[in-house]
């Protein structure tokens, strides 16, 4: 089973990254871009095949690895 | 509008990054893990409302800037 954890920084968190790339799109011609915000995709494939086992451990995986949740949200997705 | 881009690394591309957390998941204790491809998550704030204009517009800014379609795909979601 295939999980997609998306993680990003929580609103109000400065992300300087995110920033650079919007002066970048801006110096490249690209008008309207009111923000930008950069995080983490992380895919990972599972042995488990039972969706709500697999959703408990990813839940884990985020809380104590993959995301900081001090400053960091993150949105779990079954892929198949 | 907002616009969420997903950035990874192709099929077949080495991804050091996804490895490393494939091993740290492993040191904390979950089992069962097959494999980590790590990529990027770009969350954009358009000031355009038309959806295909967006869209048109995302994908330029994909080419040009936030994917290196030589080992990268992108895939890009119009959230509201």
């Amino acid at each position: 089973m295939r999980v997609r954890v998306q993680v990003m920084l929580k609103e109000g968190v400065l992300d300087p990254q995110g920033e650079a790339v919007r002066h970048a799109l801006g110096a490249l011609g690209f008008e309207g871009v009111a923000g930008v915000r950069q995080g983490k995709l992380i895919e990972i494939d599972l042995a488990a095949t039972d969706r709500a086992a697999a959703e408990v451990e990813v839940r884990a995986m985020c809380d104590r690895l993959l995301a900081n949740t001090v400053i960091e949200t993150y949105r779990i997705e079954l892929v198949e």
